[in-house]
């Protein structure tokens, strides 16, 4: 078991890749007119490519074209004060094939909000990283 | 009551200080050697100011000096697809001063992780945005 410099427990890449399996919300950061920003997303995994809907014209489509972002999940427990983190480096591509547009369809992505969804963003996890609190004090 | 391009309703600043003020972990989001990077932070609100405890030698406290950041906090209800985003855009700096550090000490900020935490960074919120999802359909 691997700790880091403030005692949290280092996930693998396998352990980062399956906590994301289980949440169907993350956050995506990127940089919007040279700041930085971040937005949750609803996401689903496409092997070890994060697969993102969002509408053709939003802020999202716009930022995360050809570019590298982060992605970032977690769950919290309050009251028990455990939890993990990932965070998942990738270069993120919108989705142009009409095949792929078309098997991606059929991944179970949660519809959270309104509005045109018909364009996809996907991130190919380059790198991920993760930690565990509180479950091995 | 203002909608978004894709039909979220826009939180006022109000609104967004209101509900960060109702979670105790955000997520900060800042560049680490040229990439997107974002971590979970357990954080308080000293008026409109976000402030984060973190160990003097953590990359988190290496990248949120002197630096341009966005925090940001969310609450998602899976089975209502409801929910609410926050976002803080402000500038970071490391607190030096003795007298301010004796008085961040004392606010309720929850320790989640081990390891040392007597450094604080303190993020002054210049802009401020949100999201509301599902309340009003």
């Amino acid at each position: 078991m691997t700790m880091d410099s403030v005692g949290l427990r280092v996930l693998s890449r396998a352990e980062c890749v399956a906590l994301l399996a289980t949440t169907p919300i993350g956050r995506i950061v990127f940089t919007d007119r040279a700041l930085p920003a971040v937005q949750p997303v609803g996401f689903a995994l496409d092997g070890e490519t994060v697969v993102i809907r969002t509408g053709a014209d939003t802020r999202l489509a716009a930022a995360a074209r050809d570019t590298v972002v982060a992605f970032e999940a977690d769950e919290f427990d309050r009251a028990g004060r455990t939890g993990w983190s990932v965070t998942a480096i990738g270069h993120a591509r919108a989705v142009t094939e009409p095949a792929e547009i078309e098997r991606l369809s059929r991944l179970p992505l949660q519809r959270w909000v309104p509005g045109g969804r018909d364009h996809f963003i996907v991130l190919p996890i380059e790198h991920i990283s993760g930690r565990m609190i509180g479950t091995h004090p």
